[in-house]
Formats: structure tokens, C-alpha cells, sequence
């Protein structure tokens, strides 16, 4: 027997990446950060007492979206805080995207977007990138012509790490009608020399939604902590009707609130990824695997046909290195690898450049 | 210009009770509980490193839902973990509930329903309890001419207190084709010689959904941690399909578990607030308002005409105590009271000595 509504019935779940259960494992798959949170957010754990959790949590989060708020330079009614980034994106589709209606993203992107939509028994359209992860030059045609109500576009881009400009974001909000979702989950690791920043592109374009997330800048994956940048047209529905009246907890919103006032500590650490990257692009590009430039903490990595993409996922995966394999169109000759710590990224190469010259001894 | 999906745009949000924000407030009007967690909790709390914020949580709370498990005589696949009960609620709206079918419970009930109900774009029909609050006879003859796709029942019931039997529980399950969701926040509270126990009732009848919550039972209302305990023809399609994937947090994962686990402390603490909620009962008849008798951490009062509900409920608040009260057919001329510490209570019942002898001095 099932009692599920049947767009539920027929969808598969998200399947998130493997989360191992023993510790002596380098782990590259789900993009998290190699180095814990701030000092700062250390303490404000210590501060929370047992007692304060007897009550409700601030329902709107106002501390929080007082220093986010001021962080971006923008008002309070501008932020709307999430248990996770994820929860935005589903939040978003609850709110402005009704059963039958088109939503649009990009081929590829994030793997939840199909998911989400099914949930909301939306239907999602793929249009490719161009083969150097381009966005194709009618892309915003292609969204008019498909009429759809929103466009998820993950920027910089899951999973190839690619970034597209202001500009180009400024010309599809003018010109499509629909809620336009910039998922930033990968903002800060952005070279500062790019110059991004979409936040104040909320004051003129009603329709676009930014998504943040402390969960990877910020170190803190294990606190479902996320929020949304937007003008309170997209904002207030958000906020006042369709969240959860409790949606981020007592400790999340104190934790979250400490995060992002520790500037000093998390744009060194930023700045420490992107070193990181760089070091590693290069040595993965001399193994053969074909790294292009990444605007995130990951990069994707083209697999030479020996040994194969999916051989040296399992070739890592047996020598305790998780990274990530998508059995996708475009990506199943390729991986996906975050960026780890110094130690974990020369663990990773000395690995790949032992199966990639069919050594291979168990370690 | 609104991008609000049109059920959206017509709806008002959910009113949560006032949080207040000075620190001198006796808070009576959120049914929190009086006294902090367990020491278990607080050494769970102690227990959290920074270093493991990093990573994501359990997806699927594996510790968790051993123990709850455990602790109700369930498999693991029958507990749902949730970003508190309210989560629960929304999740089994949609996964089982289509646009435009029909949501029962019953007049009066907890006021988030109908808010659900809308944003799920479903018609709520609320069945209207007799006088004394007992469930109409022909209240599944009515689910069913209806042709109810899901009931809502809060029991022990809010606002009332009053608990509906395991058998009548049996009854409308086995007679009513839909999901009948029985929502337990205010369990704990029941009075042991009540034997009242719903959990076994998932092993028979695949069509119910149990709602547990740690924000009363267990101090944590801060912490926004819920369960469902059901059939896993109920469960799995929330734990697998609808959920979002990371939905409870590591730290709440962790602190719940602990709470679960303090037994001893909670019967404790459970038999302190039966015992205060006999006493104010009797305390506040004495007084002339007129309250039954409860199963839960509140009270429900009919206040006289003179000072009225909704003056006593001013009169309270100037002096700094916070109750509720619903503006709502049948509860209008009534107050609904947290059971507070010993010290609470007292002083809730002399301002209220004070406020109906008119004599009312500003303290």
C-alpha cells in the first residue's frame, strides 16, 4: 500500500555523498572545508547554556540577520536565514514555483535541483553548457521560449568550478520575467581579482535570489546553516508564510552569527584554498588529468581513458580517498575533487601517480 | 510585482507566541518547559568539537534513530528525525497530500495546521469538537464522507489537554482510508495511569504518523529537534525522497540522542510538572476560572466576563507575565497557561488574585 501523491511515487530520492564512518579516511568528495570554523565561533559553542535551549529560538533570526544584513551592506528584510543552503532552494520552489511549471537550469549542476523539482512536481529543464562550460549565447531565449517560472544557476558552477560574471547575471534578470536563483554556495573561494559580487544587483532586480551557505566557507557543513540575499518581494513570502516559523535553532543562529563577524579569520583561510588549488590544478594537469581553472573549493578533473574515471574513483576509494564520481552525461569520464589540506592534496597525488603508473601496492 | 504562487499570495503566516525579549518575563505562553535538559545533555553539549562542524551530519541520523528505536520497541526504519515537529507536519503534507485534496482535524486545534494546509494549496475542513472537547460519534463517518486524504489529531489535544483513548485511536485508523497523523507533542506528559501508549499501533496500521518532539518532553525547544514514528510505508518516502537530505544537524543529533537517553531524569521531571499542573488547576478554579482537568503542560481557562480573557491577558502581560490567548471562535473568552516552576505559578496565580479583586497595583 502507498500513500505517497504520485509525482513522490515515481521520483528517486537525493543521494548524497558518501559520508564514511571511520576517521583515518582523506576526504575529497563533498566539498567541505579541510580547516575548522573560527575562535570566535569556538566560543560562542562554549557560550550556549542548557537553559537558553528550554525556550524558542529567535523565530526571525534577528541577530543573525543583523550582522549578515550589514555584512553584505544591505537591509535586514533582505536576508532570510535557512537550515542549510538546501532548504533555501526548496523554500524558493514552495513559494514561487507551482505544480506543472517549467524551472530551468543548467546541464550540468547541482543534483538536488532535479530532485527539488520533482518534490514540487515541477518539471526541470537542462540546457547544456557549451563544451568549455559556457553558458550558450541564447541562453536567455531558450528560457523565454521554454516560459519557465524559475532559473537555478549555480555560480560559480557545480561541479566544473566555473564562474560567470555580474554582467551576464545583470542581462538574464532584465530579461527574464521568472525568479532567477543564484546559488553561491561556492562564493568565497572566488580570486578576489574577479571582482563578483551579486549582492547589490537585489536593489535594482526584483527576481533574483542569492543562495549563501556557511558550510563551506565558513567550516561549519555540520550546522545546517545557509541564507538567502534577496529584495523582500522574493524575501517576505519566504520569511513569513511558507518557512517553518523555527527553521534555524538557538545554537545555529549564535554559531552562524559568530562565523561570519570573524572576517579576518575566514578570508585567510579563503586565501589558503585558493593557494591550495592552484598547487594542486598544476599537479594533477603533469598526471595527465586535465584540470581547467576553478573558482571554488573543488576542482574537476578529466580521467585519461587508462585507468578510467570510475577505476581510479575505486582505485582512491580502496586506498581510504574519497572523491567524487557522477555516473552523468559529460561527467562520467571526469572527477570531482575538493580541495583538502596540504597534507591530504600530496596524499591525493602521491595515490593518483602510483594507479596512474599501475603500481598500485596497497597502502 | 509578486512572484508568489497564487495559494501564496492569498495566505497569512503562521503567528508564533511572543518571544520576549527582556529577561524578567515569566514566560507561561509557549508551553516550554520550566526546567533545563539533563546533565547528559549538557555533557553531549561539552562533547562537540569544532573540528567535526566541518563535515556534514549523519544524513541519516543513524545514532539517533538507533536509539529512539530502542527506546519505543520500533525498528530504526520507523523513526523520521526532523528539524522539530513542525518539520514533520509540513514534510507528511508533501508527500502525502495533493493540491486540492482535503486536510481533516478538528475545531479547535494547533493553529499551524491550517497554515500548512494553505501553503500545500489543500482544503483544511475543521470537524468541530462537542463541548466538553470529546471527538464527535460520527467523526470518522465524517472524515469519510469528506474523503479525507489526511487527519490531523493533536493528543493529548491542544488547546484543551484533553487525551483520546489508544482505542478510539484504533478505531478511526482502521475505519479511515487515509494518513491519520497523531500529533503526540504534548505526550510526556500523560498521566502514567493513563497507559496510554499509540507506538505499537505502527506494527498493525500502516496509515498512521506518530509526532514526537524534544521541545517540551525533554527542555529543547531551542534545539528544534522532532521524530515520526510510523510504518515504513510511511517513513521511507520522507526519509528518502522528500526530506532534505541533511535536515537535523550534528550538534542537535548529538544532544538529542543524550536526551533520549536520560530517563530517569525526564520521568522525573514529567512527574514534577503533573503535580504543579494539579495544583495551579486547583488554584486557578479556586479563583473562578474555570479550568479541566489536563494531560499536558498547559492549561485551559475560561475566564468570567469580568475581568474577561482578553483583559486578563493584558493585565498579565503589563506585569510582565506572558500567557495566550486566541482570538478564535470558542476560545475567546479563554486563556491557555504553560505549567511553570512552582515559583511561577505562584506568582501567576497572585497577580491573577490581584487582577480579579481589581484591586491591581503595578508591582
Amino acid at each position: 500500500m502507498s500513500f505517497e501523491r504520485s509525482n513522490i511515487a515515481n521520483m528517486q530520492g537525493y543521494v548524497p555523498g558518501e559520508q564514511p564512518k571511520q576517521d583515518n579516511v582523506i576526504k575529497l568528495n563533498t566539498n567541505e572545508n579541510p580547516y575548522p570554523a573560527s575562535p570566535q565561533v569556538q566560543a560562542a559553542l562554549e557560550g550556549i547554556r542548557l537553559n537558553d535551549l528550554r525556550l524558542y529560538p529567535q523565530a526571525l533570526a534577528k541577530n543573525f540577520r543583523q550582522v549578515a544584513a550589514e555584512r553584505h551592506g544591505v537591509k535586514e528584510e533582505n536576508i532570510i536565514p535557512t537550515n542549510g543552503g538546501d532548504e533555501l532552494l526548496r523554500l524558493a520552489l514552495t513559494t514561487f514555483a507551482d505544480s506543472g511549471e517549467i524551472i530551468a537550469t543548467t546541464q550540468p549542476s547541482y543534483s538536488l535541483y532535479p530532485v527539488l523539482a520533482c518534490i514540487q512536481d515541477c518539471n526541470l529543464i537542462e540546457i547544456p553548457l557549451l563544451d568549455d562550460w559556457s553558458m550558450p549565447e541564447d541562453f536567455i531565449d531558450q528560457l523565454n521560449s521554454l516560459q519557465a517560472k524559475m532559473c537555478l544557476l549555480v555560480n560559480p558552477h557545480a561541479p566544473t568550478g566555473k564562474l560567470i560574471t555580474v554582467d551576464s547575471i545583470k542581462k538574464i534578470a532584465s530579461n527574464f520575467p521568472g525568479v532567477l536563483i543564484i546559488d553561491e554556495a561556492y562564493v568565497d573561494f572566488v580570486d578576489p581579482s574577479e571582482s563578483y559580487n551579486c549582492v547589490p544587483l537585489i536593489r535594482e532586480y526584483e527576481n533574483i535570489l542569492i543562495l549563501r551557505t556557511l558550510s563551506k566557507g565558513y567550516s561549519l557543513a555540520g550546522l545546517r546553516f545557509g541564507y538567502g540575499i534577496a529584495h523582500k518581494t522574493l524575501a517576505n513570502p519566504m520569511m513569513f508564510k511558507t518557512r517553518d516559523s523555527y527553521n534555524t535553532d538557538h545554537i545555529a543562529q549564535k554559531l552562524a552569527t559568530a562565523a561570519l563577524q570573524a572576517r579576518d579569520y575566514v578570508e585567510a583561510n579563503w586565501e589558503t584554498i585558493r593557494n591550495s588549488r592552484t598547487k594542486l590544478t598544476d599537479a594533477l594537469n603533469q598526471l595527465g588529468l586535465v584540470t581547467g581553472s576553478s573558482q571554488t573549493n573543488f576542482v574537476l578533473s578529466q580521467v585519461p581513458a587508462e585507468p578510467g574515471a570510475e577505476a581510479l574513483y575505486a582505485a582512491l576509494q580502496e586506498r581510504n580517498i574519497l572523491v567524487r564520481y557522477f555516473r552523468q552525461p559529460r561527467l562520467e569520464d571526469k572527477l570531482r575533487i575538493s580541495i583538502g589540506s596540504e597534507q591530504e592534496n600530496a596524499a591525493l597525488i602521491t595515490a593518483i601517480t602510483e594507479i596512474v603508473a599501475g603500481q598500485a601496492p596497497r597502502v
